[in-house]
């Protein structure tokens, strides 16, 4: 072989893909080293490194980033209540940042020119990936071979992949293709394409890999307790077993073991990727549901009105769409979350929760912070309240108001009525 | 009695409180009307009537407002999604509005000067009802008891308003008072107040009035399917007994029928009020709870992605604000309401939903607007997509966040590294 | 010749590209039309029209868009008060939509396959025809000379697209060459490119050619009077001449020539293009300049405080990002736009000006609108204001804030102070 | 005369009101000490002290917070360029936090259980000092004279309060009262009230007092310079007088007397207050004028794009509400305060500018940041950039676009056509 074209990082999965894409790349003239993240998935690591080495990567890293993904990118996720279109909890996009990362920290140390991955040309994680590299090293080369006609024409489907693994010696799995397929780490699992395509199609009952189905779930619930500090988990109690968890990535995977057994977090949704097509997914995220519901709830108690209101237009909302579109290592990024430690200063206390058969039941919390007073929200006393400053309050929250109504009527007056602006009655 | 004082419109509930207001009023030198609206709530019209007027209310009106409820205030909520601080679909503030329209209209035509409440003094319903009286009629008077020294200073407790009904000859229903108040419509009940206003306190089983508890729901899971026209739910189909309904009051009742059987829309939270107190309410939503997840839902497959996002931030987040804090006869609520209708154009589809001890779960979903393209999605076939389209997408989506990694990195070099603003691996 | 490879449809502005591009496609072996919109720049069209048939149009079509230009395009953008990142009035952003439905409008009519343009492959003017064709006609096909290798790299400068001129006998006019790039209609004129590229380069006094330098302009101030009904202009008067313009151009057309006279609508910003470079531009926007001027004066006057700022928020920013980045025909802006009238329906009224030396100055204003109450809003009296509400309003307002001081308070006893919150003196 | 009811804190202007006040408060047996803060109004401290106390203040406290106002009040607003309502520079509100803060920290020195002020009942500024009280000491006890009626009832005009000035030998200066109030800072002047209620009424040009009219300024234009580091100004280049300054107030002083000579400034608006009474104001900031066009600009070169347009839209419009409105010891303040440093990390560079007669004229501006590359923007070169990744980005961006499209042909196929949703032409 000739003089290497230089020398490439890809992104090694084990499976029959990214398999294919190293035995090419090797044959285009590149040296390749495989790189696989640790972030939770079902994984056979081992075995995974002996056959990137068979099929001829030169080297083969294996980074755990469990930690860092649940410290770095899920926890600012809980405090700042992130969801996707009102429903999806962003699972692969958190995970795409840290691996991301950890391949360019092996990318400079390991002097690869070039990094490389498996995503299709026509989902998030392409961009994902690519727009993290760019924000992290942006003299980076990648190589992404499904938009390369060379590589896609040459590879018009899996039969041909097939033919390719055979001929290039890569050890093919005899596992029945599952008719979906899936991204799994430690926050979640996903599904979409293949059957699911038809969004009319109901997902399986065995395709849900990470929870139990309600239906099959416990008949008697689960109580449990999760302190936070800061807006962050930091204890979580289970009576049941006795049993407490206060290091992160131990709480995470403690939510994780109890979603999983009552059957919460799976959602199935119609989404719109970044590129601007609609697409079907469905999701397990246990344990971040019920984080979730826990952090929502706690900050009724403990979080101002207005930061609260502001927060949930601007850095939930934005904060979100930044995660699902990859824009990660950006400076708008940067930007929003700045402003997440002032909101979650005050966010102390704990939930206690019921889990049953799909449902994060709140039964019940507290904080010692005081922005709740029961004296003054009870109906039974005055609490230090004069009802009298009620009355001040409505005259002039409603002298504008006045002053829209008076135009209405004299408008009303000469043709247009307020019934075409207020409805039947008036 | 010497000359009136003039006349008042009184909002009646039948209970203590506002027969004690009634009294009251009389004794101060009014003439009473007494108003009462049906919006679906379980009461006995009939017994409220004759104990008005045995009290001395001159005249008894009772509107029925169930339909208006829904289809002017329901289903315009339904269409923007809307919800309050995450959690509260804000069913006691969508019937205030169609209550205070009620009144003015009655008002109007009855020669009333005054309208009056028995709301108290430190909760929103007197913001809501008075905005929306001032919203509709600007010069009308109101006189709110519970926030007059000479009315609750006379009144501090239940005791007082007990020995002035007697006095007063108010027939008192000697039943077991309930620890907590509620509000009641074809929407939704509230619980607040009395046990509830410790927020660690669970509530009571025997609590919730409108649905079953998950524990107690069918085992078996029941289908449904909603149709959307326009984003308005205008058919559900109930496989089990056979039966439809197109009609909007209809619709709106069987679905709050299947949501009790199955325990569906149950809430407890902590939420902010339009004073700026922090108070605790329990909710129970079940129909709605099923119309929400199915639009929502739905507008996945029908909407475009832009559309959706800028609703979500403008309309749902801003309009549900304004439902809370009482701002229907507005000119935001007119503002923001106006954009409801583009958004919706597409929304046409049915969705079929699984209910199950709680759960409302998405099964599928189908729709003629073609936006969901299966071929384009798909990551099977082509589609008429060119993969190395995205391949210039992502560089040019790139480009100004390579700028920024380019100065990072020369910062770095001077001091400040981007580890400062990316974390631990760079 | 060979058969066709069909009709395009180019858009023509007779200068030294699109003429190249013209002989180019029909060297390709395309069948030529060539298209030219009238918005009110200054142009000899029927020179254009003889040089595009001299090269080789089969068909030359002049479409005169100045009134709906106006009309559906400026007075909208007028309403919502748009402008783009602070400065920037969006003339060219304006313009494009008209252009390009006029052109899929002949390019339907006439059988047209394609369309073409000249815009550069940097810029945001391919972006925002070619969005607005796919809005339009999504199976339109677009030939983009600029972004095609073939083309590019055969005219790398304009040398070579002389040389290319001089072979097809296109005819080049001989006037020296500006070291900039204009675009101009009736609503402003742009400048980029050339010694604009230095952003610290201040542009030569004799580039601006729409307005006269302030320094130039008369020392006598001149007043006019601008009437607005609904939000958009009806009615301009100016004393000195005695005129009064009604005509929704004519009025547009004043205004230019006001502000023109009086140096007027001059700027020089570095702004962000969409597809994410930085980039210099001069503009000169005189009559838009006045009118911007005198409505967001109206509006204080005649617009609710909360319709305003929900208009600012959403409204004028995602409105103005929309036009700015070419995305007219698409949903999100039908959405937007649809707003707009509920938003304008009291801004009724007229406001004087006086034009002096680059000066928009607004000297009164008067509607008879009745928001503004000046009895209500005089320090000298009490007109029907009790200040005693305030008082009520000012506690209720307090309320949560005094919360967040207490816990501030306690939290400062126990090591974090309230100065690190609020700065030196606490 | 009695014990003392308490030690009351009065902010004291030297003027009738607060004379008036601080005589009516010793008569219903408070102690008062009088409290003065200079924040760079024109103001005769001596005399007004030698009035304090010769009206019977116990003590005389004045403090200088003009480098506390400039560094942590007006910095951080032109960092966020903070604006109210489009136009309105915010002088006012800006002053009253400092002001406030001020006044508790010498309360609490001093001893005093009460703080009093001379705003009216009708205003923003009474507001403002009373949420920054209760924000920084929430058991304030406040008397806001103007708002009780034992105190409005006794002096119902100007007459009522010069006998009572005469009765309690206060000295009355005579000069001829303006007919409009004014307020000073070191930031602007503002106008209000008498003559200027009429929102038709031009001011007079004698009222304008901090800044030459633009017809009398200088026929030369004047040239300078002004670099910021992190968004800030930290150094003003004057070459006509050859001066430069670098400390924070000095820039601020110096800017506002180049603004004073040329004209830059003056604004005549109607404004909403927080009350909902619309209010018509005159106000001068020459200083602020000039900073904030020259911070604008430089953020069009220094700053990302995305990270500006989250900022216009939500700290710019939030911040300056919280300000106007007297938002400023508020947890959402702290909230979105918190943002801004992130957004103004690159904001490093120079602005030139022209001042005359009125205008502020951007000659050029430099950075080293890099976000600005010139040959990437260059029209002239290809700069690194490939023409064909813009065709790429044009595809993805019309996926949806097109989608929508043939939604509404197929629509119009049945009766609703594109016309209805995109004008004329169609």
């Amino acid at each position: 072989m000739p003089a290497s074209l230089g020398r490439v990082l890809l992104a090694y999965s084990g499976g029959l893909d990214t398999s294919c894409i190293l035995a090419w790349l090797i044959e285009q003239g590149y040296e390749v080293y495989a790189f696989m993240a640790d972030v939770g998935q079902e994984e056979d690591f081992v075995a995974a490194e002996k056959k990137a080495l068979k099929v001829g990567a030169k080297k083969f890293f294996l980074e755990d980033l469990k930690r860092e993904f649940v410290t770095e990118l899920i926890y600012p996720a809980v405090q700042a209540n992130c969801i996707y279109e009102n429903v999806y909890l962003l699972g692969t996009s958190l995970a795409r940042p840290v691996i991301a990362r950890g391949m360019i920290a092996v990318a400079d140390r390991e002097g690869c020119n070039y990094v490389s991955h498996g995503c299709t040309g026509k989902g998030n994680d392409q961009v994902r990936f690519e727009l993290a590299f760019y924000g992290l090293k942006p003299d980076i080369k990648v190589i992404a071979p499904w938009r390369l006609p060379e590589f896609y024409n040459r590879f018009p489907g899996r039969q041909a992949l097939l033919e390719y693994a055979a001929k290039s010696q890569i050890p093919v799995v005899q596992t029945a293709s599952k008719p979906w397929s899936t991204d799994e780490n430690l926050f979640h699992i996903s599904y979409e394409a293949g059957i699911l395509e038809d969004p009319n199609v109901t997902p399986p009952t065995d395709m849900w890999k990470l929870t139990t189905a309600p239906e099959e779930a416990p008949e008697t619930p689960e109580r449990i307790t999760i302190e936070f500090t800061a807006g962050l988990p930091t204890k979580v109690t289970v009576p049941a077993t006795g049993k407490t968890y206060t290091d992160a990535v131990d709480i995470f995977l403690a939510l994780n073991a109890l979603g999983r057994t009552h059957g919460i977090g799976r959602i199935d949704i119609v989404e719109n990727r970044f590129i601007g097509v609609k697409s079907r997914g469905c999701y397990e995220s246990p344990g971040a549901s019920i984080l979730r519901a826990a952090h929502v709830d706690l900050e009724g108690l403990t979080l101002d009105r207005n930061v609260r209101a502001l927060r949930d237009q601007f850095v939930t909302i934005e904060l979100s769409r930044m995660l699902y579109n990859g824009h990660f290592f950006t400076p708008e990024r940067e930007f929003i979350v700045s402003a997440i430690p002032a909101s979650q200063r005050t966010v102390n206390g704990l939930v206690r929760l019921k889990l049953y058969k799909g449902n994060v039941v709140v039964e019940g919390r507290e904080s010692s912070e005081g922005l709740y007073d029961e004296r003054q929200s009870s109906m039974d006393e005055m609490g230090g309240f004069e009802p009298t400053d009620t009355s001040g309050f409505i005259q002039i929250e409603s002298i504008r108001i006045k002053k829209w109504a008076q135009a209405n009527i004299r408008r009303g007056q000469s043709g247009v009525t307020p019934k075409d602006v207020y409805g039947t009655r008036v």
